[in-house]
């Protein structure tokens, strides 16, 4: 499995260190009950890559749930003994004696259906054709994740979830646990997220799918068939999502006006931010397939709960039981804490059990996945208090 | 030439009534002074399209220099009677009774070099080898652009601008008139604009040249050659730009999670920000060249006056002696109101000369382009101000 990130900014802060929890191995569990799909289609049989850290305790009920956002995977934390630089995306929130105490939750990391870092997606082979699915591979959407992600957890012998957790397009999948699986899920821990995209988060998502639909190699999204890859559709695809994941005053910090060397007068890189976005587009267009970033920006254009219920988000989640935890960061300018507000309100308006935090750090929406005091001690305290629970009912 | 636009909504704003200064005829000034560009290249020889709306009065004290930006041109105001719907794209500032009154100034309107509207650029045909520039047209920085705006203006007779104006890139030629032809402008209107661009300005341009140089239709900027054109990089690059002219509310005012028909579950357009894009990048890739918005972009991330004074901007706008306006937009994200104020501080450190204004507006960068009755108010109050001077002086 090669190395990803969700942004490069986790990778220059994970560690592997005292408090990892060490080599991982990633899973595989086979469903052959077929999984109807929002879109209408079913998968007649799938398959979900995932990974767990800890011990789950004997009454069950200290299992978290980390559902991964655009480009990640199960791999969550801890390393592989076969490439120790293969950091999971998370490790700096979850191990022992980190926020999430892996001393004391059992953690499941799990892989989304359409990636293509493990369980069934646009890589796999269709039993119906013996070939890569490619571009035949159903739209899935946010719902459609979190069934497949309850069928594993009857796997894994989970009835209820102590938490759901994730950033961004993960803390969509927590709020629909919320919703769709009230008796399955004791706190949603929403970060950095959003009950709907705007026009604007569409846009960005649509210019991404067209660079590389409109690239010659996509083939229709059968490139594989062609030996072909669609590196340059991919190449920028990444670098406007990259954009959008950092602030403007922390792209002024690390890179500003800085050139490489002086002005050359040509279109070769001259300014820092161009080499660096385009070393960050090469590097994705190398190890993530075409076909599943299409469908996974398609999950996040159709998330809305609320249109459910005539746009009516308190109605929505209406349903939901479990406490919340709602993050946001102050220079998020992709999910801006206006839209964490809206779910707060949403929950405060049906007399839901809410808590709202608003972190000052000037990474953008990339915080969440950072080292931020602040916003670790806001997770850990949440943890301490569902571990002093579950110790209290033993 | 082709119906052009620097933003949509400039278009649906324009009007053709009794104010405008009617049917226009574009000029073009021949000029066989070589010039000196600040890539170390000369252009030997030169053609500037321009138009002119009023009448230069005796003292020649009344002429107003407007600046385009991206990618606009010189039809500045009115139409052309040969096709009325290309009306020009400043024309709700510009005509008679309005801001800008013709009745008392002559307006000039200039088409920068290495456009693709009419003055020397790209498509224009190298006298050295018989064949169009293509790829090989240098490329052309702000000052480059003020230098040729200068040699007009001697052709014209024109020894002093009583202003002279632009927004965003048209802003920095404005400021850049006031630095380096201090003697030549009594006015200097800076709008929606910034004394540099940011990381994140460059990061947008440099992701819209690559959309347009991977494109295989580019062939190296050669394209013409290959009876091929990069539209796919072009639709891309629009699509980018286009994002960065609206404001965040404005794109969920106009468009928010709105859908064509239904969900369809398909990579067809289904949101109908998703279709107006499309057809904005598909109207664009058929009119613009793709040379030239190479390097009018290279062009604003180049521009940095401040750079000359070991980045003291004050310092570098010291020799400046003009007045200055300045204005900003409140939901400009592309231009912030704060990149305008490093401007107004730099002047009143330096002592010059300056009166500041943000408007509240909700569209984002465009509202430079709109009919805004507040900022329409301010300008036009300038601009009274400037006629009582010249009147006064008469």
């Amino acid at each position: 499995m090669p190395s990803f990130s969700e942004t490069t900014a986790q990778a220059e802060h994970a560690t592997v260190g005292d408090r990892s929890v060490g080599p991982v191995l990633p899973q595989v569990a086979r469903f052959d009950t077929p999984l109807p799909l929002a879109c209408g289609r079913t998968l007649a049989q799938y398959e979900l890559a995932y990974e767990t850290y800890g011990t789950l305790d004997a009454a069950r009920s200290n299992a978290v749930l980390i559902c991964h956002a655009l480009n990640a995977s199960h791999h969550v934390a801890g390393f592989y003994a076969e490439d120790p630089g293969n950091v999971g995306w998370w490790d700096n929130m979850v191990g022992p004696g980190k926020p999430l105490d892996t001393q004391r939750f059992f953690v499941v990391g799990v892989n989304n259906l359409g990636s293509c870092f493990g369980s069934t997606g646009p890589l796999s082979t269709n039993p119906e054709t013996g070939r890569a699915w490619g571009s035949d591979f159903p739209l899935i959407t946010v719902e459609d994740w979190v069934d497949a992600q309850a069928q594993l957890a009857d796997r894994l012998g989970i009835r209820q979830w102590a938490a759901v957790m994730g950033g961004s397009l993960g803390g969509m999948q927590a709020l629909d646990w919320a919703i769709r699986y009230p008796s399955r899920i004791r706190n949603a821990l929403v970060i950095a997220a959003a009950p709907n995209l705007s026009a604007e988060n569409i846009a960005f998502n649509e210019i991404a799918r067209q660079a590389i639909m409109t690239d010659p190699d996509f083939h229709d999204g059968n490139f594989e068939a062609y030996d072909a890859k669609p590196r340059r559709g991919l190449r920028v695809a990444r670098m406007i999502g990259h954009i959008t994941y950092l602030s403007d005053e922390q792209m002024d910090a690390k890179f500003g006006r800085q050139l490489r060397e002086g002005l050359n007068f040509s279109f070769a890189p001259e300014f820092q931010i161009e080499s660096y976005l385009r070393h960050q587009g090469e590097k994705f267009a190398e190890y993530y397939d075409a076909n599943t970033y299409l469908r996974i920006t398609k999950a996040l254009d159709y998330f809305d709960p609320a249109t459910r219920e005539d746009g009516d988000l308190a109605r929505a989640l209406a349903p939901a039981t479990c406490r919340f935890l709602v993050i946001s960061f102050s220079t998020d300018w992709r999910f801006p804490a206006s839209r964490s507000r809206e779910i707060v309100k949403a929950l405060v308006r049906g007399r839901r059990d809410v808590s709202y935090t608003e972190i000052a750090a000037p990474h953008g929406h990339d915080a969440f996945l950072l080292d931020n005091p602040q916003y670790h001690a806001v997770v850990r305290a949440w943890f301490e208090r569902i571990a002093s629970e579950i110790g209290a009912a033993q």
